[in-house]
C-alpha cells in the first residue's frame, strides 16, 4: 500500500491525510475494500492503533465506511481513476517514430476466428499432447534450485539444442558458440537491421513479402529494392546493377508465395553476396515442415564466405505465444549481435529458454514435430483433395510441399471480384484472405493465401466446399451484374494495380502496402 | 533428420550418399547413433528397406558400424563440426554498431560468485517460497485451454494487475490502457530512445548513475549531458540552459548513489519539463522496497503534463532470469511505443506473462513483496550493524532506507589504496565493489556499493567482520608502505580522478567509463 505520510502532527492525521488524498485521486476505488489493519501497520511499520485511528477518521467524515465483519471500504461515490485520453496529432518525436507512423497498415488478425472456417495463415497447429509435454518441461525447468541469471547470447543448452537440432534436421552445421537466442525472428531482423544497415542503406526484398519483416527493416529508415518472386523463388537476376547491403529472403518456403528456391538460385546468390559484399538474411521460419524427402540445404549450410545470417524461430514449431528464435551469426558479427542484444534486452527470459532446452535434450521436441508433420501432411491432403474436387473450376494452386499454407491462383479475377468473393465467403462463415496485400512494387497477381495448420481434416472438408460454392455464385454475380464473368475476364496485371489505386478501402494500394494477414514468428 | 537426396540413380544411394555428405561435414558427428531406420524411414517417407540397404552401403564404406541390438553408429575417425572463429578487426557496418563498439566495457559478473561473501549489487532475494509460488502460478497459466496469441501491449489481465498494483503500492493512478508489458527496463529504455532520439540529440542522466541505461542512449546516438548527483538526488538546478530531449533517473532510490530524490527537486523536475518540453523517463527499478513509511510519491503521480514515462520491473522484485517490465507511457507517446514493440519483437511471452497475472491477482505477488520486504529489512540491519560495529572507523554511510544496497564512502582514499582493499577482501572471501565505474564525468567519490540482498543475516554479521578486518590492515598497509595512511589522505577528488588515469588496468579511467557491478533490470 502507497500511502503518503507528510510529517506533520500525529500519525493517525498523516495516515488518515494520505488516504484521504488516495481516494480523491482515484488510487483506492470507490466501493473497494481498505486492506486489513494489521497488514497496513505491517506495512507502513505502524501501530495498529494509529491505523485503526485512521480509519475511524475517514468514516466520520464519511469518505469510507465499516462493515460488520468484513472490515472497512471505500465510500462508494469516491471518483474513479481517469480514462487516459488518446492523443491523435501529436508530433513523432524523432524520424524512427516518423517512419514507424508512416509504416503501411497491418491489420492483424489476432484472438478469435472472424469465420468459423477460417483458411487464415499464422494459425498453430497445438497438437493435443502438446500442452502436456510443454508443462512438464517447464515444471522441471523451474523446478532447478539454481535459478539463473540471463545471458546475453542464451541459455548455453539451449544453444548446444539447437545447434545439434539444426545440423540434424536443417543440414546447418554450426558451433552452439554461433548460435543466439533471440525473442523470435522479428527481434533476429530488428537486431540485424540495426547492426548492417544505415539510414538509408537499400535492401532487397521479396515481392510479394513478409510484411513484419519489411516494417523493420523500413523503421530502420532502409531504402526497400522490391525483387519479384517467381515459382523458383527470388529473381536474383533482377539484383544485378542495383547495389544493396542486405538481402531478406524465405528460401524454404518463399512467404507468401509458397515457392522454394532452387539449388541454382541459391548458388546464385550466394555469388552475389560474395561478389558483391552484401548480406544474406535467411528467415527459415517454416524450415521444420517438408511435406516430402526433396528437401535442399539452406543457404547457410552452402555458404562459404560467412555472408549468411540464418534465422529461425519456435513459435511456428510450438505455439505462437512463445517468444523465442535464434540467429547463426557468421563470426563478423556475432560481437555486434550480443552488443545489440544486450542494449535491447539484457537476454531472453530463463525458464523458458529452460523448458525448451529440456525438451530439446529428451528427445520431446522431435517428437512434437514428427506428430505436427504428421497432423500437417494430413491437413495438407484434406485441403487438396477438397480443393480439386470442388474448386478445380476457378482456383490453380501451387502445391510446395512445404509449411502451413498453399496459394491459390485466381488468374483473370478483378480485385472487385476477389473482394466480392471475400466478402460472400464471410457471410458463409468461411474465411479467406488475398494475397494482394502482400505485393509491393510488383503487381499483385490475384489469388488467396489457404493457411491449413489452424483447421481440422473435416472442417478442411466442409471449408473447401464452401469455398467451391463461394467461387461458383461469386463468378455467376458477376455474370448476372452484366459483366463479363469473372474467370474469363483476364485484364493486363498493371491494370489490376490501378484499378486497386482507386479504391483504397475495399482493397489497399499495391505500393507499400504490406500485409493484412500475420505470419506468427 | 535433414538429409539432402540428389535424385539421381536408386533411392538407397541417393540416403547413402546423403549421409555420407552429412558425416563428412560434420552433421552427423563421430561416435554418435544414428537414426532407427523406421524413424528415418518414416521422415523421409521411404520404405524401411531403402534405409537399411543405405545403412549397409555406409558400414560396407566404413563410414558406420552396425552395434548388436542398439542400432547403427557413425565412426569415430569421422570430423567434428568445425568451430567458428572469432573476427576481430571486421569493421563496424553502421554508425549504431560502431557506437556499440565504442561503449565503455561493463564487466557484468554473471553466474556464480567470485567470493564466498560477496556484497555485490544485483543479487536477488530468491525468497524460499518463490519457486513453489511461480511453480504453481506456471502451471495454471499453462494448464489453460486456450494457448493465445501474444498482443503486443501485453496480457490484458497483466496489464490490469500491474494499474492496480501501481495503484494500491507506488501511488501512480494509472489505466491498464496506459500499461505497456516490455521485456524489462532495458527493453523500455531502448524503445523509449528510439522514439524519443535522434542521433546527438542531448540527454541527460545521473552522474554516478546507472550503465546499461546509459549504453542504451549512447548506442542510439544520444550525446549524453551528466549532471551530478547529491544527496537529494539529480541536481535540477544545474539543468538551467542546458537544452535536453529527455533526462533519465531513478528517483526512488538513485542508482548507485543511494539517494532519495526530494519533494522539492521532484516538482522543479517536472516544472523544468513542462517548461522546455523534455521528456523525464523515470525508472523506478527500487521502488517496491522502502524500508520505511515515509514514501515519496513517483514523479509519474505528481505529472500533470504528461511528460513522465514511468518504467517498472519484475526481475528485481522476483527474479534476474524474467525478462518482464512495463511501461507507463503519457497518451502523447502510447502509439509510438507500440509500433516500436512491434517492430522489435511482437511481443512478450505469453505463458510468463499468464502466470504473473495469475500471481498478482490471487495476492501471491504481495504476500511475496512483503516477505521479501521484511528479510532485506532483516539482511540491512545486519549489514549497518556490522557496519557499526567493525567499520565505522573507516567507513561513512548513508541510509537510505529503500532498495537493496548501502553506500559507504572512504573519502581521503586514493584508488590506489581502494583498489588494495578490494584485492585484499577478495584474497579472504570477501567480494566487495567500488563505486567509482559508476562515473561518468564527474569525479570519482570512493566509495563502496555493498548489496545486501544476496547474503543471509549470518552470512552478513561475517560479511561485516572481514570487511573491518580488511580496512584496517589496508589502512595499516599503505602507512608501513610509507605512505600517508588512508584515513587520513585527503587528495582533490579531481587528482584521484587523473591519477586513475594512468592506471586502466586496475581501475578503470572515470570518463565515460560505465559499470563493473550489475544491476538486473
Amino acid at each position: 500500500m502507497f500511502i503518503e505520510l507528510d510529517g506533520e502532527g500525529p500519525r493517525y492525521a498523516q495516515l488518515a491525510r494520505g488516504l484521504k488524498k488516495a481516494i480523491q485521486r482515484g488510487q483506492l476505488k470507490a466501493g473497494s475494500r481498505l486492506p486489513a489493519t494489521r497488514t497496513l501497520a505491517a506495512d507502513l511499520q505502524l501501530s495498529r492503533n494509529t491505523v485503526l485511528a485512521a480509519y475511524e477518521t475517514l468514516c466520520a467524515e464519511r469518505l469510507a465506511l465499516p462493515m460488520k465483519g468484513s472490515g472497512t471500504y471505500v465510500a462508494a461515490e469516491a471518483p474513479a481513476a481517469p480514462l487516459a485520453p488518446a492523443a491523435p496529432g501529436f508530433p513523432a518525436q524523432t524520424r524512427f517514430a516518423a517512419r514507424l507512423r508512416a509504416l503501411p497498415r497491418l491489420a492483424l488478425p489476432v484472438g478469435q476466428r472472424r469465420a468459423r472456417y477460417d483458411l487464415r495463415y499464422g494459425e498453430s497447429l497445438i497438437h493435443p499432447l502438446l500442452p502436456g509435454a510443454w508443462r512438464r518441461a517447464m515444471a522441471r525447468a523451474t523446478a532447478a534450485d539454481h535459478w539463473p541469471h540471463p545471458l546475453v547470447a542464451g541459455l548455453p543448452a539451449l544453444r548446444r539444442g539447437i545447434a545439434d537440432y539444426l545440423a540434424r534436421r536443417r543440414g546447418v552445421v554450426c558451433h552452439a558458440d554461433d548460435v543466439v537466442v533471440v525473442g523470435g525472428a522479428q527481434q533476429a531482423v530488428s537486431l540485424l537491421a540495426r547492426i548492417l544497415l544505415d539510414e538509408g542503406d537499400p535492401v532487397a526484398v521479396e515481392d510479394p513479402g513478409y510484411p513484419l519483416a519489411v516494417h523493420a527493416l523500413l523503421a530502420h529508415g532502409a531504402k526497400l529494392v522490391p525483387i519479384p518472386v517467381d515459382r523458383d523463388g527470388l529473381r536474383i537476376g533482377d539484383l544485378a546493377g542495383r547495389p544493396i547491403r542486405a538481402v531478406y529472403v524465405t528460401p524454404s518456403h518463399q512467404f507468401p508465395s509458397g515457392a522454394v528456391m532452387s539449388v541454382e538460385r541459391r548458388q546464385a546468390l550466394l555469388e552475389h553476396a560474395r561478389a558483391e559484399g552484401c548480406w544474406v538474411l535467411e528467415d527459415d521460419y517454416d524450415g521444420e515442415f517438408r511435406h516430402d524427402a526433396s528437401s535442399i540445404p539452406a543457404l547457410r549450410s552452402l555458404d562459404e564466405s560467412g555472408r549468411v545470417v540464418y534465422i529461425g524461430t519456435f513459435s511456428k514449431a510450438l505455439f505462437p505465444g512463445l517468444r523465442l528464435g535464434y540467429v547463426v551469426c557468421p563470426p563478423a558479427l556475432r560481437g555486434d549481435l550480443l552488443l545489440a542484444k544486450r542494449c535491447d534486452d539484457l537476454a531472453c527470459s530463463v525458464m523458458e529458454q529452460a523448458a525448451l532446452a529440456e525438451l530439446m535434450a529428451d528427445g520431446g521436441f522431435d517428437r512434437h514435430l514428427r506428430r505436427v508433420a504428421g497432423e500437417l501432411r494430413r491437413r495438407r491432403r484434406a485441403l487438396l483433395e477438397g480443393l480439386r474436387r470442388h474448386c478445380a473450376r476457378h482456383l490453380q494452386w501451387q502445391d510446395s510441399r512445404a509449411g502451413m499454407h498453399v496459394v491459390a491462383w485466381l488468374d483473370g479475377w478483378s480485385s472487385q471480384a476477389l473482394q466480392a468473393l471475400v466478402d460472400l465467403a464471410l457471410e458463409r462463415h468461411l474465411g479467406i484472405h488475398p494475397i494482394g496485400p502482400h505485393y509491393l512494387a510488383a503487381p499483385a497477381r490475384p489469388g488467396l493465401l489457404l493457411g491449413y495448420a489452424g483447421l481440422s481434416v473435416s472442417q478442411l472438408e466442409v471449408a473447401t466446399r464452401l469455398l467451391g460454392t463461394c467461387l461458383a455464385d461469386a463468378s455467376r454475380m458477376q455474370a448476372t451484374d452484366g459483366e463479363v464473368p469473372a474467370v474469363h475476364q483476364a485484364p493486363a496485371l498493371g491494370a489490376v494495380a490501378t484499378s486497386n489505386r482507386h479504391e483504397p478501402r475495399r482493397s489497399p494500394p499495391l505500393t507499400r502496402r504490406a500485409s493484412s494477414r500475420r505470419r506468427a514468428t
